[in-house]
C-alpha cells in the first residue's frame, strides 16, 4: 500500500510507494505520452478506463457509454484509496507515516481530443467548474478527507495523457501551502481586520499596473511577488473562502477570463508547460475550530503557473524564486497580446 | 534595479526585475544553451567573462589568464548587487520590497569542458569544496549578506552554459527553506534535546534500509520523505551547523561520496536534470540571538535532487510531493548500480 510520509523537519507530506513492486523501467514508461490514436480519454473509449465516478451526460444516456460532456474517472495507479483507515504509525521514533488514504480522480474536460484547456468555450468551462463543485461536495462527505486539491497540468509536465484533464486529489490533511496561506491571511486580518485578498483586489484595480483582464465577477492579474514569468492569479470579486459556496452564475464569467488568460499565455510563451490550481478552504471548514476565522480571512482563487523556465537550486534550495521580468511588464505584454 | 519582493501571504521572497528593459525575445534567448565551441567558461576564454573574483591558480600565474583549476566570476546579468543599500519600502500598504542587494557568483569547477560534476576526481571535488568555503568566509564579511545559498544545476534545468558550474547567491535574508529547517530542528531539540540530523544518521546506519554509501566522514542515503525519486542526502557524520567550520581533511571523503552517488544517479536515470544544494547555517550565525541554538540543533548537509519527473499541481499547489517509488527501493537500486 502507498504511504503518506511526514518530513520530520519541515512538516511537509510526501506520498510514496505507488510504484512499489514495479520495475524501474515500468515506472519511467508510465510517464511516456500516449498519442491521440490510442487516447483512452476520448469519447468512444469509455471501456478502456476504470468505470466512471460521475459524468455530465445527455438525459437518458447510460454510464460508461458515449454522450458525455465532462467525465470523472479514478486514476489507474490508485495512488490514494478510501479503503481502510489511516493507521498513523512511526518508524524508529523519528519518522511518521500513514496509509495513503484519500482519492485521486481525473476530470476529462471534453469528449474531444483537446490538448489545451483554452480550447473549451466559456460555457464548456462553466460546466467543468460545476463538475469540480459537485465532486467537492461529494468528497466532503467522507470524514477521512480533509482537503481536496484541484489542479490542471498542461504540456511537458507530468502528463501521462495529453487529452486535457484536471485532477482532484483528496488528502487526509491540509497541504502545507494552504495552511500557510490561511495562517498568512490570519496574520493580516489580526492587524487590519480585513481580508488580504479583498485588499489586493482593490489595490490592483486602483493601481491598474498588473491587471491582465477584469469583468463583473473576477479579476486576473500578475501577482506582485510572482514566482514565475507570466504567472497570473484569478480572484473572484466577491469575498468567499470556499469555491463550493460561490454562485453558479459567476462561472461563465470566470470561464471567459480563464480561457482568455490561458490563450494569451500560450500565445506569448509559445505553449509553455503550465498548471492552474484551485486554492480553496479545507473540506468541512465550517466544523473546524477556526472555521469562522477561515470564512473571514480566506478567499478562494485560481493560480496559473507557466513554467517557461525550469526550477533550479534557487527554488528547490530556498523556496526562493528568480523571476526575471517584473510582473508589471508581463501584465502589459499579456494585455497587449 | 532588480527588486526583492515579499509575498504578503507566505513570507516568501522573490527576486524580479532582472530582465527589466529587455525584450521578451532577449529574455528567452538568454536561456538557450551555449555550445561547447563558444563556451566562455573554458580555459583560454578568461577575457570573455567578467573579471574573476577568485581563482585557484598555479603559483605565479596572473589573474584572468589560463593556469587555473577552479575560477569564480560574477554572473553577467548582475541579478543582485552589493552596490547601494536595501531601501526597504512598501507599495500601497500591502506589498514590501527591497533593492536586490546581494551577490551572484559562478564557480567554474574545471578548466576543461566537463558537463557533469561527477567527471571531477574526488581530489578535484575537494578543491571545489575549499573554494566554496573560501567564498563563504569572504562573503560573510559583508554585513548586508545574511545567507549564502550554494547550489549546482546540471542538465535540462535553467542552465545557460553547459560547462559544469556551481552558483553562490548571497541574500539579505535567510531563505524560507533554511528558516523552516532551523525551526523544525529546534522543535525536535526542545523535545528530545538532541540534533535531529544526528538521530537520523544513527537510525539510517542502524536500519540500513536507505543507505546508498557510507565512509568514515559521511553518509549518503535516500531520505524517508524523499520528494523526488532517487533523491539523496549526504550528511557529515560529525555534528556541525556550518559548512565553513567543517574540517578540510573530510573534504576528500565527501568528494568520494558525492562523485560516486552522482554517478549512480546519472547511470540509473540516464542523466536526468538534477541539482545539488548545500544546506548550511546563516552567515555570522554566531552573532544572532539564536546563534548558540543554531549551533546545537542544525547540521549542514548536501541534498541531491534529480528531476526525472517534472513538478506539477501537487508540488506547486500544495508543497506536497508524489514520489512513486519508496526510498528503500531507490536506495537498493542505487547501491546495486
Amino acid at each position: 500500500m502507498a504511504e503518506l510520509r511526514r518530513d520530520p523537519l519541515l512538516d511537509r507530506w510526501i506520498i510514496t510507494g505507488t510504484a512499489q513492486g514495479e520495475s524501474l523501467e515500468a515506472l519511467i514508461t508510465i510517464y511516456k505520452k500516449v498519442s491521440s490514436q490510442e487516447c483512452p480519454f476520448c469519447v468512444g473509449k469509455e471501456t478502456e478506463t476504470l468505470p466512471e465516478i460521475f459524468a455530465l451526460r445527455q438525459t437518458g444516456s447510460r454510464v460508461n457509454t458515449p454522450d458525455w460532456q465532462v467525465r470523472v474517472i479514478p486514476t489507474r495507479t490508485q495512488t490514494l484509496t478510501l479503503q481502510g483507515d489511516l493507521q498513523k504509525r512511526g518508524e524508529g521514533g523519528i519518522y511518521d507515516l500513514e496509509n495513503a488514504i484519500g482519492s485521486h480522480e481525473i476530470v476529462i474536460v471534453s469528449p474531444k481530443h483537446l490538448t489545451h484547456f483554452s480550447q473549451l468555450s466559456p460555457e464548456e468551462i462553466a460546466e467543468v467548474l460545476k463538475v469540480y463543485r459537485w465532486r467537492l461536495q461529494e468528497l466532503a462527505k467522507n470524514n477521512l478527507c480533509r482537503y481536496a486539491l484541484i489542479f490542471h497540468n498542461q504540456g511537458d509536465g507530468p502528463v501521462a495523457v495529453e487529452h486535457a484533464h484536471s485532477q482532484i486529489v483528496t488528502l487526509p490533511f491540509v497541504p502545507k501551502t494552504i495552511r500557510e496561506e490561511i495562517n498568512g491571511a490570519k496574520r493580516y486580518y489580526n492587524f487590519k481586520m480585513r481580508c488580504i485578498f479583498c485588499d489586493i483586489l482593490e489595490q490592483e484595480i486602483e493601481t491598474n499596473k498588473r491587471v491582465v483582464l477584469e469583468n463583473e465577477d473576477c479579476l486576473a492579474f500578475t501577482p506582485f511577488a510572482s514566482r514565475f514569468p507570466f504567472e497570473v492569479w484569478i480572484l473572484p470579486k466577491k469575498h468567499g473562502c470556499c469555491f463550493v459556496e460561490s454562485e453558479e452564475e459567476t462561472f461563465f464569467n470566470l470561464g471567459v477570463v480563464l480561457k482568455n488568460v490561458l490563450g494569451r499565455i500560450e500565445k506569448v510563451l509559445a505553449n509553455p508547460p503550465l498548471n492552474f490550481i484551485l486554492h480553496t478552504a479545507p473540506l468541512r471548514y465550517q466544523e473546524l475550530d477556526e472555521g469562522e476565522i477561515i470564512s473571514d480571512v480566506y478567499h478562494w482563487h485560481l493560480e496559473i503557473l507557466p513554467h517557461a523556465l525550469p526550477a533550479g537550486g534557487f527554488e528547490w534550495g530556498g523556496d526562493f524564486y528568480l523571476n526575471p521580468p517584473l510582473p508589471e511588464v508581463t501584465a502589459k505584454i499579456l494585455r497587449e497580446s
